[in-house]
This record gives C-alpha cells, sequence and structure tokens, in this order.
C-alpha cells in the first residue's frame, strides 16, 4: 500500500500515523520527493481499512498494491480450481453447457427441454424457480414447486441442475440443487453469500451489472472465506451507454479473471444481448476467448415463455449451434487453435 | 403500448397476436406504414409482458407508452405524499436533515454525535448497525447491539430514527426504528422489498449504482403494491465512467422524480462523492434544486471512523453548513429563490 | 415515427401540427387510448425533425420506428458491400488482418514490421503518422514523413497501408494511402467526415468510446451521403465503469452492425484492451463471432515503443496468434464452425 | 510516480530502468515488501511516458502521483484565472450568464432573443452558427452569415458573444467573436486545440460525453501550452446508462474543478437535460454548487426552432428564471449563503 502525504504534512498526525502502522506490524519506507512524501507500506496490508487512512487530514490519497481478495486470488492458488458436479466437472478444460429456460413453467416443459438438450449434449439444466423480476406485476416463478420439477427433469435425463436462490429463507429448497446461483441484482447482497459460504453446494456467481472485477471477485471471497471453496463466476453482461442491446457482454472477463483468480468462468450470452440472433455468435465467441462453459437459454416455445422469452433459442437451433460449440471447443484445446 | 411489425409479417401469427390481445381487453388501431404495420394498443396494458410480445417472430419491437408503475405514478395520484415521523414529517415543503454516522460505534459516540446533529438543526438521526461492505474483511457493524444504541440516542434527544435493513431476517430488530433504509446493494431484492412492504414502517430505498429512473420506481412500486405506500427515495450517487469521486451525484433526478412520482426525494451527498470537501457545495445545491431533504455523514471524529470516514464531517463543519442549508431552504421555499 | 400527445391537448396546436405533417407529405394514423392519444406518421419521416416535435407543448414523447440511416442501412442494401484494396479486399468472406505499430518511428522501424507481419499473413500495414495523445507533452507522431515511411514499407512488401487522418487540412498527405482511418475522438468531427466523403480513398471509422451504434452508423452515414460508399467499421472498445481495461470490448458490435449494416466490421483487441496479453483470446473470440477483420499492434520493440506499447506484440508472438487466427477463421467459414 | 514490479523482476531489466531513469534527473526510491518491490520516483515525472515504463516485462503497474496537467493546475497557479470580456469579465466571484438560442435563424430572431436576454440580465449572447448534428440530414447551421448576426446583435444590445467553432479552417471567420466554444464532441480534436491556443480570443471547452477531469483538464492543458491561458471549461452533461435525461449533469464537477484547476467553471443545464422543464431547478442547483456562469438556452419561439427546441426556455420563463438566479447569487456571494 502506498500512502501519498499532502505537502507540508503536520509532523506530531505523521507521527501518530507512523506508530500506528508499526503497532499493526507493517513496515514503512518513505520517500521524499520534490512536493511531496509517499509511504510504502510493506507487510499484510490486506488488514487496513484503507478508507481509515485516506480519511487522516495529512493524507491526499492511498493506492492499493496488493487484491484484498485472497482465497480467490491465483497469487496464492496458482493451480485451477475443478468443481466436480455428478458424474462431471466444472473447470479444468472442459466445457460445460448449462442449457434451459429461463423459468420452469410446467413439468412437460422442462422434461420435454431437459431430453431436447441433453441429446444435443448439454451437460447441465438450467431453469428458475424464483425469478427476480423488475416488476411486481410480472411472474414472478413456480417457487418451491420449480425446484421439485427440475429435479423430476434430473431424475429423468440425468442431468444435474442449477437454479437461482433469490434469499437465504430459500435455502432448505436448495438442499439438492446441484450448483445454487446468485444473480446480478443480488451479487453484492452479502448476508446471502456468508450463507451460502456455509452450506456445502457448489455457487455460481453471476456479475452485478456495474460491478468490477475486483467486487465480483470480493463476493467470491466472502463464500470462500465463510468455508465453501466451490465458486463458479459468470459474466452475463454489464450496463454501459448502449442500449440496443440489454447489456454490454465484457468477453475480456475471460482472460482477466484468469489472470486473477483460479475460478472457472462461465459466459451467459442470452441474458447479457437479451436477444437470440445474438446468441449464437457471442457464445462461439466465448468459446474462442476460452471460457469454462456457457449458460444458454433453451425453451421449447420461445414465443410464449413466460419470461425472457426473446432472448431464448428453441431446441432446434440449440442444437445446431451446440454441434458448432463442441466442435469449436475441440479445435481450441486439442486443435490448431491452441494457445 | 406500441407494437412494430416486421415487414410482411405472416398473417396467420399476426391474427392470432390479435386475438390473444383483444382476449386480454385491449383494444387494436392499426397503422399501415409504408414499409411497416404498427399496432396501437389501448386500454391496460400494464399487465400485458412486454418481453412475451417482443418474443414473436412478427414482431421487430415494441414501445411502452404507459409507466409500468401505479403505486408511485404522479399521474395516478397527484397530491405529493408527506410522511409523518414523530413530531415531523418528511415532503410537503419541509426540509428533513437525516444525519449521523455511517456506523454506530459506541454508546458515547451515537450519544454525542445525535447530541450535536440537533442543536444544528438536524430533524432525524441516521447510523449503521448492519453495513454492507464490499469485502468480508471489514468491519461489519454492530448489528443489533447498534439498533438498541440508536434508540438510546433518541430517547435522549427526541430525533427519530434511520438505519438500514439488509436482510429480511433482521426485520423484528427494525420494529422501532422509524425509517427503514433499503441500500442501494439491496435496491432489487425483491423479496426484501416484498416483506418490507406487508408492515407498517415508512421504507427509504437508495438508488442502485446503475439503476434507471424506473427500476428505481418498480423498486418502490414492490414495496406499495405490497400494501406499504410510505416510501421515500434517495439518490445517493450512480456508477459512471469517472472514477475521482466515488460516484456521479445525479440532482437532475430531483426535478425528474418530482414530475414522475408524489414521492419525497431525499439527496446523499456524503456517499455520493466520498469526499466530504465535496458534501457542502453539492448538499447545498441539492436544496437550491428542490430536494425534500438531506442524508449527511456526520462524524465525532472522523479521522478514526470504522467506516467510511473520508465522506464524514465533524459537528463543526456540519454545524456551519447546516445553518447555510435552512437559510438557503428559507430563501427557496418563501424567499426570492421561490419558484 | 410515433407521437405520444399529453392528456387533453389542445385541438388549435393538434390541428396545426397535423396540418404541418400533411404538407410535408405525411399520412397520420390516430389512436385514442384510455388516457392519450397517439399518433402514427407514415411516409418518409428521416426528413421530419424529430427534436421539433418533442418541442411542441401538446407532445409528451416522439418514438422513430424507422433507423434514421439509408445508405448504411441492409434495409435499402442487403448484399455485403465488399471493399477492393490492391489485390485484397475487406469483407465478403474474407479476414482481414491489419498489423503494425501504434507510432510510424523510422524507416527500419516500420519495415522490419512489415516484413514480419507479412510473413506472418497479415494483409495490411497499419501504422500511426499522426498521433492523438491526450497529453501535449507526449509523443505527436512523425508525421508527413510518417506516411512516406509507410509507403515505402509498402514498397518493400506489397502490403497496402492504413493509417489515421487527424484534421481535414492532412488530407492531401493521405493521397496515397490505402484506407485513411477516422479515430475515436474524431468519430463525431462532421466536418473531418464530409470531406473524406468527397475523396476516393476507403475510410474506417473507428467507434466513439461513448457512441451507441446509431451514432456510429450515422457517422458512416455522413461519408456516405458525401459521395463516398467505402467505409469501413472498427469497434476498438468503450467506456464503461470497469476500469481494469483501458475500454470495454463489445463484440456484440458484430452481430448486430452485421444484421442492421452492409459495411464491413473489423475488431481493434489492442486499443481496446491496453494490455497485450489480452489481445490473444479476444482476436480469436473476435474471429468466431464473425468479424472481417482485426487490427492488431505489432512492434519490434515493445519495451521501447515511443507510444502504446503495452499493448503490442512482438513479431514472434503475433505469428504464433496469426496462424491460429487463420485456422480459425477457415474452421468458422468453410469448416465445422460455419453458421 | 510509483513503480511497482513483478515479483522477482530480471534484474539486468531493473538495472537498466534504473540507470535510464536517473538519466533523466530522476530519484529512485526503493520500498521491498515482502511479495513486491516498489519504486519510488521522485521529480519532474512529467516527462516521463508512464506507457513506456507499464510496457517492460518486469513492471506490473505504474501509478501517477502528480497530475500530468501544469498550466492548468492550481498547485502552480493558486490564483482564480479572471478572464475579461469586454465591460464584464468571466471568474473572480462573478456570475456570467450566457443566454440565447441553440441556432442562430434570422437576424430578426437573433436580435430579438439578445434584447430580450438582456432585459432580463444576461451577460452574454450564445448563438450557434456552425451545428455539430449527429445526422448529415439535419440542419447544420447558418455558417458564416450567423456568425454575422451574431456581431449585428452585439452591436445592438454590446453583449458579448460566444459561439461554436467545429474545424480550424473556420478561424478567420471568429477573429472578432468575443469567446470561441469548442463543442463536447471536438474536446479532443487535438489539432483544433492546438490552434485555438496560438490565437487570442478566450476558449470555452465543453466536457466530452465521456470524459474524465484529468482528460478535460489536459484539453484545456493543450490550448494553455499553446501560448493561450483564457480557458474557461463548460460542463454540460455525461453520458450514462439513464436515457431519461439526455446526460447527467454531474455538479460535482464544480468543487472538483475548484480544487484542481484556477480555470472558471461554466454550466449548461439545457444540452446536459434536452428537457427545459429540467433547466430552472439544475440552474438554480448549479450556482448554489458555486459555479462561474450558466449557458442557457433561450429561444423566441421554442416550438419553432429548428434545433435542440425542446431544452430552450422562451424569453418569458427566462427572465423569471433569471431573476430567480441573480437573487440566488447575492444569496450565496454575499448573504447568508455564503461558505
Amino acid at each position: 500500500m502506498i500512502v501519498i502525504l499532502k505537502p507540508n504534512p503536520n509532523l506530531d498526525q505523521l507521527e501518530s500515523l507512523k506508530n500506528w502502522l508499526i503497532g499493526k506490524g507493517i513496515q514503512i519506507h518513505t520517500s521524499l520527493g520534490t512536493t511531496q512524501m509517499i509511504l510504502g507500506l510493506v507487510g499484510d496490508t490486506s488488514t487496513l481499512d484503507i478508507d481509515l487512512i485516506s480519511a487522516l487530514d495529512i493524507v491526499e490519497d492511498v493506492k492499493r498494491i496488493q487484491e484484498p481478495y485472497k482465497n480467490a486470488n491465483r497469487k496464492f492458488h496458482p493451480e485451477d480450481t475443478i468443481i466436480p458436479i455428478g458424474n462431471t466437472q466444472i473447470g479444468g478444460g472442459t466445457l460445460t453447457i448449462m442449457a434451459g429456460p429461463c423459468s420452469v413453467e410446467s413439468e412437460s416443459q422442462i422434461i420435454e427441454v431437459a431430453k431436447a438438450v441433453k441429446a444435443s449434449g448439454a451437460t447441465m439444466l438450467r431453469g428458475g424457480a424464483f425469478k427476480p423480476r423488475t416488476s411486481p406485476y410480472a411472474f414472478q416463478g413456480m417457487g418451491a414447486e420449480g425446484i421439485e420439477l427440475l429435479k423430476l427433469a434430473r431424475a429423468e435425463t440425468g442431468l444435474p441442475i442449477v437454479s437461482e436462490i433469490m434469499d437465504a429463507a430459500q435455502l432448505p429448497l436448495f438442499d439438492d440443487v446441484d450448483v445454487i446461483q446468485v444473480g446480478a441484482r443480488n451479487m453484492q447482497n452479502f448476508n446471502l453469500l456468508k450463507i451460502l459460504g456455509a452450506q456445502p453446494k457448489p455457487v455460481m456467481i453471476k456479475r452485478g451489472l456495474s460491478s468490477t472485477y475486483e467486487e465480483w471477485l470480493m463476493s467470491a471471497e466472502y463464500v470462500m472465506a465463510s468455508g465453501n471453496e466451490q465458486v463458479i463466476l459468470c459474466e452475463r453482461g454489464i450496463r454501459t451507454f448502449e442500449t440496443y442491446t440489454r447489456n454490454t457482454l465484457d468477453l475480456a472477463a475471460i482472460p482477466v479473471l484468469r489472470h486473477l483468480t483460479h475460478l472457472p468462468i462461465i459466459i451467459d450470452p442470452s441474458h447479457a444481448t437479451g436477444r437470440y440472433a445474438l446468441v449464437a455468435p457471442l457464445a462461439m465467441g466465448a468459446v474462442a476467448t476460452g471460457c469454462d462453459g456457457l449458460l444458454i437459454e433453451v425453451h421449447n416455445d420461445p414465443a410464449h415463455a413466460l419470461s425472457d422469452g426473446p432472448q431464448s433459442l428453441n431446441p432446434e437451433a440449440f442444437d445446431k449451434l451446440n454441434r458448432r460449440i463442441l466442435a469449436l471447443h475441440a479445435f481450441m484445446s486439442t486443435g490448431e487453435g491452441r494457445a
């Protein structure tokens, strides 16, 4: 951590600051510039509150050098995290294809879609039982019943299931869900993150609409610091000034996160764009950029889906796309596309 | 609602759409342009799912005319909402000054600050007991004990108290808090909003970091649709590309919301900027723009505040500022500044 | 165009508006809703000033249905534009690889890089002679001499050259440059666009840092409306709240523009990210998403480049990357990746 | 400047870097942390190219301590800049009111508006002769004739005039314009800035739609480094995700710039919001926040203005507003609002 002092700092206050830091086990290296003094803090600065130091009268600015996350940090955990799910895994060179409808709507719907996506090569079934909707008047999901239908579809197809939790009180319903998803709007619901850190199921954290990479990793850190190391990150588009697409899919997140963290990275082109014609090109782009998996909405009847219809593919379109995706993954990992 | 069809739509599908709409009690006005057909939908379109219609093959775009919120809409409720709190009120021409520390830290701290801000003319005491912090390693607030200390400070000074709830499970602790605050990161925690709509205390909803006016009003609508009409909106800065300030305070929110809704509007210049030198000019700017109140951080010892120190004023600075604020409010409401 | 009137509009003003529109050759379809009247305008509304109509007292909002660009619009020009450059072309299924240093620095540098990128399969040489730099104290490019050195490198290798113009007064120097680039900061320098529309060389327009797809296409329209149909669009990242990367590369631009326009689309992963470790994964991602070409910075000595060094690859890294890129393009266009 | 090295840097490269820096007259202070080495560079680092250093293999990150601008920097020029214009001045405690139509349309229009705004207390007349319009099909301004009409209006009323230049080639036409405005889209047209730095008229630089404070000040620095110290900064809203208003007016710019620079700061609430109902509240807010002046669109017939009508006030509304503005400025500078 670097502390930049204001010109001509009060020397008593400077002495207090130094003593306080030394008391915390921090070593201080002082650089005296032409107009300003700089303190280089050496030691475990992750426990220092940057805001506290910034607040001092004599301090102009504080810059952090070390990342504020540890468990999620590749520096301290160089090997990729691999998360076993049933007979499959997330990370470690595999490509996870999570496919299914935005909302679970009925037994026949979810089973029909599950069978279709399995036949096309999907490795997990996704489906929403609790739906975060902007409007209180919109369909809010089937709730507990939706979870039960997902389990039925799993029993029928063998596909592990992933579904979104919206509130800590719903946790008992997720006991037997294979991956628990935290939505973008709950990415900084810190109580929920802590509770998910204290249970054993893998947690997939979607990036908040305006969350930085660091904030996103800090949310992963909340779960990991509470004891659950099985965290998956899912990029689903960020909010920008461009309104033609629902959000702006940030594929740079893939190589950036690969560098910063050991956690697997899933891309959701369906929610990011909100338009199904954009899903296929961006799914292909995400695989070539190096993601660990995709989350793709597939609906047996997109025109009548109860939520998020415009971003869904039908099973035929998904089948065609997934063949291309799997071929591209092979090309990238064992063919001429290999880095 | 306006439905713009693609050129040469399939006529069977068009017929189905029209019949479906008529079945919902909607009247349809058709305009045939040179290249495209447009349907004007008349009736109560707030129950139509815009995504569903957009999903149809024959539809190019759907544009909403009517706002999707009703309870919060000034069109259906032209009179300003006034919220009585103890001997005072929020809205209706008064200027509410909520002042206090970011975090409650000790009995002596909160009582000292409460007395100081009351003496300077504050009308409510704010203080955080549960603190949403980006890092799991940062101070998370005193919790239930913090709420008790706020009540002590209220007993001592008579100032009503406002504090942030982070999770529905905390609700019993807020039984005797005068205004319950929903933080920016929880603005779209829809379960929490529903639960707050089913209890009687006024709710102050902070704007999400990247939430539009409409999304913000939809969150108010969640609370109101669940039965609680006492909602206050608080602008606290939005996330933009500019990083010199923590966020960008959007004062246009004041006249925009005044037009769209009847709910009172509070401005928080402390969190928006993250720098105490900016609090005074922006607080004055907010009052001249026409807000119903301010949320200002005041700390008895800003340099040692356990959280958010850099944005806090000390009691002397607050006293000086609040005298200017109150004079400006008088100038704006009964003096030469009156519109 | 749809005109939404305020409730209870003044009927005289409404009559005036209607007469004015009819005088412009517009047909009017009126829909009377429960609370509001809507006018559907049919005819050539591209000549109507949307701001003018919005300004009327009786008008609440105006929504455009038709895109405001014509020459760049795929609806009126369904075939892809193909731009012949020397022995090669941009668009039409080819993959254009524009490679070279950010700045031309010396004869030996540009010739060495040109030979290297040609050997690796690049199809054009890029190099900056006039450099838009945020600071007046930073290196501003070699100017006219830089252009001459690019021509030397072209003579040596046969690679067509692309370079950025910063001001209309520089145009004579670009007489013999194969593609004239307009930088992001000049995307809405409308005088420059008009002048480039009145000369015969192809123009590559980089997207402005915060420009929407529509604004970008309107800039292409400026060039095309002035007589030059040879326009190329180059996505180079947009400005968002995320500061870890210099900008956020928006690969959704590829399928979106493919739908909206017939003009070729180039992706610049080097400027978008500002970090060379991100260039390779995003270049691969862009090709799999379907771009018509890439703009990649290559420097013979990245550590001593006079500008933008951190985003440059050296020739060895470029060679390795370009082999993968070309293989991926073959996989996508004639192999299993084909849509 | 702080250079953070990667763990275990190559020692030869480190030695080279140090020697290069010493050769530039920079002193180096080394801090050896637990995992990383940090170099504190002391001396005139404004001539060092931060990108060059970042590009080195051994460097992880470089952080600037000193601002990269000098002429515009309050640290080196503590006194406020005051710009004399005719009998009046900009800065130094005065409140400059620049009022007038977006576009000059006719002699009668501009003279009528000029007389009206003068009678209401405006101190300068603004009017566009060259108009940057997104569409090539929209009205582009009267050009040279518009400038002549502004001069006529000045002769008639005595009000100094301000108008926008779009291209260096137009400079001769601006010889007798009192303040030359650079529009938001040209804020980083560096050639234009240099040319304006080499002529004697004051230059008002509007903030780019997505420009940071630092980039904006660097544009001022371009003009000042070329010899013209008479620079005025004008905030006109930044581009954010919120689309209800045209842009988001950033009033924090006022106290931030007051701290960083000695140049005067003008606020343009008309362009920022694009809606005339928002102009009055935000103009009042800007004055209370402490700006040096306002740029307000006034049109004699807003409903028929040829451009930007929706953001214009008519003379009666402006008169009412300006009385409040002047009273508020008196309250803020000599009354109870004084800081």
